[in-house]
C-alpha cells in the first residue's frame, strides 16, 4: 500500500502568527490548527473533539472502531464530512444505538486522553495476541529515527502528537494530531477502512504508555507498542497482562522494553554505536518526555 | 503561605519495575502510578479521572471549581475521600443537580485533555482580566529553572506533567498528575481552599497552550500563563479575545509571547546569557514538547 505521511505544508493545519521573542524582538512562528468536530454515528451525536481537522474521516471511524462502536464486521455505507459545520457522520448498513454507553464515560489520562467507554475492558480481556512477529532492537530505533526525519508539523510547529504503523523500519502509516488520542484513532480509521491487520505490526507513539494507550493497542491486535516517552505502572500492567511488547523511552539507540521481551532480537551493537550519533541529534527534538 | 511542591518519594506514586535495556540487559527504573477515581459532587457522579492519585481533595474540589459545578461563593461542608473505593465526594452546603451539564461534554485536546461543558464559553467571555501584574522576561525564565530544579516526579520518572502558580520566581503551589489537566485542577483545588486569588499570579505549565489550557487560566482569573511547551492557533485566539499574556516555548532564556506582551518587562539581556547556560542544561530535561 502507498504509505500515509503528514502535510506539514497543508493549507489550514497551521497559522503564521506573530509575536514577542525573550529580547522584545518581532517573530512570527507557525502554530497547529485546533479546531472542534463532531463525531456522528449514524443519527447519533457521539463526541465533539479538538483535533488538527484533517483527516476527519479516519479520525470518525477510528474513535467509533476503537471504541467498539463500530464493530470489525461492520459496513460503512457512507461518511459525509460538512467542514462548515464541523461534523462528521459516519452511516452503516446496521442501525446503531449506544445511548446508554454514552452515558458511561472514563476521563482518562492526560496525553492518552480521550473518552473510554465501560464495557471497553470486556473486550480487552478477550483479545489474544499473536505470538509474533520478532523485531530487531536495531529495527526499532532505526524506525524511530526515520519517523523523526519524515517532514511533519511536529518538526514544522512543535505542539503536536505523532503515531505511526510500520512492519519495519520504514512508516505504512505516519499521523499527527492535537491530541495523541486522535492521532491513534486516524491509524485506526485508515486500519479499518484499509483492511489493514494489526497482528504483524509495530505501533510508535510519541506519547506516554498509558492505560489507554495500552488498551487501544491491544483492541487493535497490535502486537508491539513504541513510544518515545515513558511508562506508567498501570500502563504496564495491562501490557504484561496482555502479553504486549512494550518499548519506551526510546531515544537514539536506547530503550525500556517492560513487558514482552520475547518479541525482541537483541541485535549488534555496532548499530548502536552508529545512532548514538543520531541520538545526540534527535535529543534536539525531544528530551524528557512530558 | 507554606508553598506545595511535588513529593516524589512518597510511597505509592511510582513503583519500581524491571525489565530490559536496548542491548537486552536487566534494568529496573521508576514508574508512576496512574489510578482511577471516580469524582462525586453531593449524590451525583460527575466524572472518573485516572490520575497520579495524590491529592484526591484538591483534584476534586479543583475539577468542580473549573466546570464551574462548584461555584466562587459555594461551602464546601466535607471532603470524602475512599482510598479503597477510589472515590471523593465534595459535599457542599448548596443542593446541587448538573445532569443536564453531565450530558454536554467536550472532549478537549490531547494533552489539553480533560471534559469542559458546554456552558463554560458563557462564563469565559464574562471574565475581565485585571490590567497587571507586569512582570519581568528574567522573572519568568528564573521560575521556570526553578521549576525544573525542584524535586519532582518528573526529574524522578518522567512521564508526568507539571503545574506552578507563583508571583514572582519562586512557586507557591507545584502539582504534577499523569494528566496536566489533573495538574491544573490541583491548583485550581488549592486556590478555591485556600482563597487565593489569582489576580496577581502567573500560571506556569509543562504542557501545551490549547483551548482548554487558556479557558481554565482565565475561568482562575489568572492574567499570565507560561508553557515550555508550544501554542495552538485557538489557544492563542482565545487568549487575545481575554486579554491573556501568553508566554510559550520557554527554554532556558528564550521564549515567544504571542497575546498581552504588555505583561511583560523586557529586562537585561546580561540576564540571559547567564541563563543560556541552564538552558543548555534543561534542554536535556526538555527537548521540544509533545
Amino acid at each position: 500500500m502507498k504509505p500515509i505521511y503528514p502535510t506539514p505544508d497543508k493549507a489550514g493545519l497551521t497559522t503564521s502568527l506573530t509575536g514577542l521573542d525573550a529580547k522584545g524582538q518581532p517573530v512570527t512562528i507557525p502554530v497547529v490548527t485546533e479546531r472542534p468536530l463532531t463525531i456522528f454515528l449514524n443519527r447519533q451525536e457521539v463526541v465533539t473533539a479538538m483535533t488538527l481537522g484533517d483527516q476527519p474521516e479516519a479520525l470518525a471511524v477510528g474513535f467509533l472502531r476503537n471504541q467498539n462502536m463500530l464493530t470489525a464486521d461492520d459496513e460503512i455505507t457512507a461518511i459525509d464530512v460538512d467542514d462548515e459545520l464541523a461534523v462528521v457522520v459516519v452511516r452503516t448498513a446496521r442501525a446503531t444505538d449506544y445511548e446508554d454507553k454514552l452515558q458511561k464515560k472514563i476521563r482518562t489520562s492526560g496525553c492518552a486522553q480521550g473518552t473510554l467507554y465501560g464495557d471497553i475492558m470486556d473486550q480487552f480481556d478477550e483479545v489474544t495476541l499473536p505470538k509474533g512477529p520478532q523485531v530487531k532492537a536495531s529495527t526499532l530505533y532505526q524506525l524511530s529515527a526515520a519517523i523523526n526525519a519524515i517532514p511533519s508539523l511536529y518538526l514544522k510547529a512543535g505542539a503536536i502528537h505523532g503515531c505511526a504503523l510500520a512492519t519495519d523500519e520504514t512508516p505504512l502509516l505516519y499521523l499527527e494530531d492535537i491530541g495523541r488520542h486522535n492521532a491513534v484513532d486516524k491509524i485506526a480509521g485508515h486500519m479499518f477502512l484499509q483492511a489493514i491487520s494489526g497482528a504483524d505490526k509495530i505501533f510508535y507513539t510519541t506519547g506516554r504508555l498509558t492505560t489507554e494507550m495500552v488498551i487501544k493497542t491491544v483492541l487493535m491486535g497490535i502486537p508491539i507498542l513504541v513510544s518515545r516517552s515513558g511508562f506508567t505502572e498501570a500502563g504496564v500492567s495491562l501490557a504484561r497482562q496482555a502479553g504486549l511488547t512494550l518499548v519506551g523511552r526510546m531515544r537514539g539507540a536506547r530503550f525500556t522494553v517492560l513487558s514482552g521481551a520475547e518479541r525482541i532480537i537483541f541485535d549488534d551493537i555496532r548499530e548502536e554505536v552508529k545512532q548514538e550519533k543520531s541520538s545526540a541529534q534527535s535529543a534536539q527534538l525531544g528530551g524528557r518526555e512530558r
